[in-house]
């Protein structure tokens, strides 16, 4: 996503500024970390520090918008029909890479109420998706949404313990790993 | 491993001495996690402070020490005949469910000098353990080495993010999974 134009957007451009902060913050949590000054995700936006503040009070509530598109971009995949258990490793994996900070973010915030909603999400793609899988039979009966849930959750923290050089191809070795053990 | 009892053992005592911190640094950090103060262990193991810290200069070192222990026994596993891949991932989710502070500690000091051996140490214990169970059949042929320390990571990883009464739960299910993946 390249970086939003600085362009004074006006009183009544609430929702661009708002989408040009979490694309800016994507950007940026990506770059440099999800600690990284909020004064640079503003700049980025080319938006003033005030409005970011009133979109997202806190640094927690930033890193979920950003998470929240990245879920809806996997409920996207969920409903293309020929998607697979593998396809949706494959596009976690890659969020993973992408965004190693939001990682961080979720797993220390997990009791945090604004947080539930996105493993909640989560699971009913992977439900949905296993669900298909199953019928097709691509996977082994006894697998089951908590073993995907838990497999997502390794491969996150499989990374966000990697140097990011390495990230890619720990990515690679793991997804391989789950494939392996979901097969049929 | 029951407390050791409070005796003066005398200045010819420093072995005696060396193991009994090992042993208490082992339960304090099971029972209060890795960041415990380092005088609950000097309290526990019945020796002073200063002997503690000539034996080990700082936290790290102490926590390195339970852990070549825990190594140890793997290789100790290993040296059985008849140990399985199967049986080093079951010690190995014991030790990470039991020292869960652990992992911390040794993923944020991976590029530590003194905490290089460990690693060193599981993977030859792991590389001899897959290649009995290829010779033996009970492997695919693809599996490396490489995967099962991934695999190892991965469940310690889970661990250290799980709350305490879920950790047997996650450790048996991240087990499954493994073994699944890696059995022929």
């Amino acid at each position: 996503v390249p970086a939003q134009p600085k362009v004074n957007r006006g009183p009544a451009a609430g929702p661009a500024n708002r989408q040009a902060l979490i694309d800016a913050a994507r950007e940026v949590f990506a770059e440099t970390g999800f600690l990284a000054p909020l004064s640079s995700v503003a700049k980025r936006a080319g938006v003033g520090q005030g409005s970011l503040y009133r979109h997202f009070p806190d640094r927690i509530s930033l890193g979920i918008a950003v998470f929240d598109e990245n879920i809806t971009s996997l409920e996207q995949l969920a409903a293309l029909s020929t998607a697979t258990l593998s396809d949706l490793f494959g596009a976690i994996a890659a969020q993973a890479v992408a965004s190693t900070g939001l990682i961080e973010l979720t797993a220390s915030n997990r009791h945090d109420p604004r947080a539930a909603h996105l493993e909640t999400r989560v699971t009913a793609v992977a439900a949905a998706i296993l669900e298909r899988d199953r019928r097709n039979d691509f996977v082994r009966n006894e697998v089951t949404t908590d073993d995907v849930m838990l497999s997502f959750a390794m491969l996150a923290f499989a990374l966000s313990h990697s140097d990011p050089a390495d990230r890619a191809a720990v990515a690679e070795r793991a997804q391989a790993i789950f494939r392996a053990a979901f097969a049929r």
